[in-house]
């Protein structure tokens, strides 16, 4: 049920983006294709599945789902980029500075920024809704949201500097606690007059046990499953959830926010149960 | 006249970016204001000198001229690093890579982006109005605008291809003529039911000129009052407008381009007076 919806998901982004990519000649929307295609789609499947429990049209959400996936793949390529963590593996695959080149890596991710806002626009909901969509996505992404999570992880890095727990706590809920809890409210916002409240609550529970269960795969997991770099927190002295909490605490952590994230759901009864399934995937994943 | 209104938009376009950004602890916000500094601003006056036309009050058009300069700053920042132009100077003072690093350049470049589509959210404009705004600003600045004509750029460098007159006219609309065209019409479009026409053909020609006159400026201007590296793209082995067309035809391309400018406002008679200064500007600057 919750892989059939998220292969559902993942090929309905596909299909929002790459009808909105036009070949130019350059290398740009074909790296642009592959920097969303293979990941999990997690956000694309929150915003698919918001909207299903608020009756909006899958068609009409397809490409805020789309949205959410472009700026994420934007992220991923970026953050990827030798002057930031350098890795050479993502989703399984060589990085898009590793499979073009640094030139097309900063310019395909530009462009999926500027696609993500883009596909706003053509979602067939009132002017208003695309408005408070957009709004929340431009701060979420910008200085305030994502890119400042990474400034603030770079320079403690930079500084060797070891985060406290309610750092980390901070920085994550930019890095990647923003865009997972602005899919979630994505579904209520598209509608006029919906409460957005129990699916954000779930989002941002959602997003923190994501990030704790991160952590604990770059200790746990396996590179050739997870598809990308393990055992980078420890090797580069990083603190973690895992580093700060021990793994054990860690783990109960997530168990607790995942509780609290299907709690969240409670308003929409049994409908939500695929939603349930995913934040227990969250942290039972193994890539 | 020209002189004060492309200062007044100077002071205009930093507060509102000002206004918008909180400091954070990283070098981010600093790096994206000093990004904004120190340019023509030409793009933000197109903005508020077409929003005075149409009887829009200065303090409305100001996020939007704040939008436009941000989305600039982006592509100015981004084209610099060392994996794309590797300049070294922009504006006569150090790139945003050099006097940080190029994790800064590529975060505040990324954070300046999500700015000027965020900055258009703040604008009291009718939702329809903004939703054109951005859509437009979405368009010029993705894959099938700035970073298009940029990756079509490096492209024919990299091959080590001689563009023709037709390739370079159709790379630069993309790369620098849309956010000019952009921000000619921005005004018109903040109001409803007003004719975008004469300001678009206005911006167009406008835009197609300042290219000519970066080409001219690149052979004839003198690095330090240019305030970035000159003869790059002779040295580049580049066919621009003034190798291919000679240094005197280009001029008079220019000129001619130039007029059209002028004539399309005449719908506005004398009240277009700045505007048409700022197209003979264009030309005639030597920065």
């Amino acid at each position: 049920m919750l892989k059939d919806a998220l292969s559902d998901a993942s090929r309905i982004v596909e299909l929002a983006i790459k009808t909105a990519l036009r070949p130019d000649g350059t290398a740009i929307p074909d790296a642009m294709m592959y920097a969303v295609k293979g990941g999990k789609t997690l956000r694309g499947f929150l915003v698919l599945e918001g909207a299903k429990l608020h009756h909006v049209d899958p068609n009409v959400a397809a490409p805020i789902a789309g949205a959410i996936e472009a700026i994420h793949a934007y992220s991923l390529v970026h953050d990827d980029l030798p002057c930031m963590d350098d890795d050479a593996l993502r989703r399984g695959q060589p990085t898009v500075h590793r499979k073009w080149d640094e030139a097309t890596a900063v310019l395909a991710g530009d462009a999926l920024q500027a696609l993500g806002f883009e596909l706003i626009m053509y979602a067939d909901v009132p002017d208003r809704q695309k408005i408070v969509l957009l709004h929340m996505l431009t701060l979420d992404a910008g200085a305030r949201g994502m890119v400042g999570g990474q400034a603030m992880d770079i320079a403690a890095e930079t500084a060797g500097t070891q985060l406290t727990l309610e750092q980390i706590e901070a920085l994550q809920a930019k890095k990647t606690g923003a865009l997972i809890e602005w899919a979630a409210a994505a579904g209520p916002r598209m509608t006029v007059d919906a409460d957005e409240m129990p699916m954000r609550v779930y989002g941002r529970a959602l997003g923190r046990a994501f990030q704790i269960a991160d952590d604990i795969l770059d200790v746990e997991g396996d590179a050739a499953t997870v598809g990308k770099a393990v055992r980078k927190d420890a090797s580069a002295g990083k603190a973690t959830f895992v580093s700060l909490l021990g793994l054990d605490a860690a783990k109960r952590r997530a168990e607790t926010l995942v509780e609290a994230a299907c709690d969240a759901l409670s308003p929409y009864g049994n409908d939500a149960e695929t939603l349930r399934d995913a934040a227990r995937y969250v942290i039972t994943r193994d890539k």
